[in-house]
């Protein structure tokens, strides 16, 4: 792009104050340089948001900024890393400032609010889309993976499931809302398109939790993960699923449409992680400063695969889109 | 995408076989986690190659794939920091075979020179496009910045310049190929394709130049970054430029022809740097087991900007493409 275009974007890029000590040098150069504290990994994640496949062109760059930046905070959050550096890779069909400067504003709060610094990027014209790689510390050896689950554990999900199917339901079916309060509508949207990443939670489940990942595609899909990576098998009580009373108040108070929600809705951003039941007490204490709930659903058996209960028992009624969910299980 | 086109991916990705050891985790998990060794900072670097902006949505996907991986190795070998990992973002409007296959295979081969190992990324569904972040290591403090040129330091660059353009104009126009040898065609656009990053020269530079950078846009547009980094003025004289017998001979001996062509051919990947005086000996040994050759081109001088001489007066013709380079100097 031209030097104007290029000024354009380094004014919005340098409305970030944020600067890390361990940032030896950020943008500017061929590379940034970055300092490891001895005895820490680096937790490395990538993803990509496409214009027509995982927003509309034309939405709120706000919202686009933070689900870019919330989803790849959750992925460093499920290992148990504190967010430390982020390079952006922004591609743009043109430079248009209304659109740069509500996505910049957004990313940059976000950023701030979780201590990341943007140490670099690429800036290229073409169809709109964001790629992200988030860096972040973990104490050598106490990152959570999807590989230490063991019989006998028991099986968490932090917050409530299945608000963020609903919120998107609402915002897909804007005049379905219209039969709901306000209050239910604005608190299920933001479920949607703030969810928070549980960063205080995976630091906190360093040394307590046997595996974890956050939920991005459905617990049911999600937990597969953790069966499959520590060779287990995982029940799941559908009974136990934390619903809130928003979400039970959209399905009308339909307790089986809720859970159904809550094991398929994706995007949710809250963790799921499996703990020994010695470990009880440990994560109480642990969990207690974080100011997020979380709720036992279920536990880990020898054997493979994913159990679905009802307060104990073979689940009786069908889950619909749960053939979907088996099929596109990776 | 779904799992079908994802068991596609995994194995064109599972071609790689190379494993490092400060790899604790690849891909697979949330993250990847990687160990960095005491007393050593990470360069990080991160670009996108658009179709339709960097390259025609029907070029070579082995050509894509090399060039996506060495203008990224040259920002590590710019840096004097030895290749450690890369994440890739894939975005592909189809999962079609005959693209990902030699694009996979032109990728790890590069990647698997330079020992540099894949620890995640991103594949997504979209207009295609390669985002590569590569992280490379460097014992702290030594990393080569463009903020260290002293005034009385001599310039430099690696190899000869101006090859990778007149490679570009024997591919944009094949009829006029026909005038040249086919050794020639070949070498040339060779140099536009398979320029080699110069990170063995980038290593062996470290505690020995004083500044440096890759030459990506030309070398009169990159070396001003040097200048103004490290606030000092730059002369450069284009009768030192190193000019190759097949770039003469394409430009028919018109020597004056080929030093512009040298002073404007962007996506060398060769590095330019500033050294001492002092330093001459130390270098000529340093770089004596690259195999890669070196002239000094300029010094540096107080003041600012860059100024082109010819045997030390002021050059006397215009530089065609000049007030091009002088607008966009980024």
């Amino acid at each position: 792009m031209a030097k104007n275009e290029f000024d354009i974007i380094k004014h919005y890029f340098a409305q970030q104050q944020l600067q890390r000590d361990d940032v030896a040098l950020a943008i500017g150069d061929d590379c940034a340089l970055v300092n490891v504290p001895a005895d820490y990994s680096v937790a490395v994640s990538t993803d990509s948001l496409v214009a027509g496949t995982h927003f509309l062109a034309d939405a709120d760059p706000a919202s686009v900024a933070y689900k870019a930046l919330a989803s790849n905070l959750s992925d460093l959050a499920a290992m148990g890393a504190t967010p430390a550096w982020v390079s952006l890779a922004l591609t743009l069909p043109t430079i248009d400032e209304a659109w740069l400067a509500p996505f910049c504003h957004s990313f940059f709060e976000l950023a701030n609010q979780y201590n990341i610094q943007l140490i670099g990027g690429d800036t290229t014209k073409g169809p709109l889309s964001i790629t992200l790689t988030v860096q972040g510390l973990v104490p050598r050896g106490q990152a959570l993976t999807r590989r230490g689950a063991q019989v006998g554990d028991d099986v968490y999900v932090t917050g409530d499931l299945g608000d963020s199917a609903a919120g998107l339901a609402l915002i897909l079916n804007q005049s379905s809302s219209q039969q709901y309060s306000a209050n239910l509508v604005t608190t299920l949207v933001d479920r949607h398109f703030k969810a928070q990443p549980r960063v205080n939670v995976g630091e906190a489940l360093r040394g307590i939790a046997s595996a974890a990942l956050d939920i991005s595609d459905g617990v049911i899909a999600d937990v597969k993960h953790i069966a499959q990576g520590s060779e287990v098998a995982i029940d799941i009580d559908v009974e136990q699923l934390p619903l809130s009373a928003e979400l039970l108040a959209f399905c009308g108070e339909d307790r089986q449409r809720a859970q159904q929600l809550a094991l398929t809705s994706g995007e949710e951003y809250e963790l799921c992680f499996t703990a020994s039941v010695a470990n009880r007490d440990a994560l109480k204490a642990a969990l207690a400063h974080t100011n997020v709930k979380y709720s036992c659903i279920g536990k880990v058996k020898a054997g493979s695969g994913l159990s679905l209960l009802q307060l104990g028992k073979p689940l009786t009624w069908q889950l619909s889109g749960w053939d979907h969910f088996v099929e596109t299980n990776n």
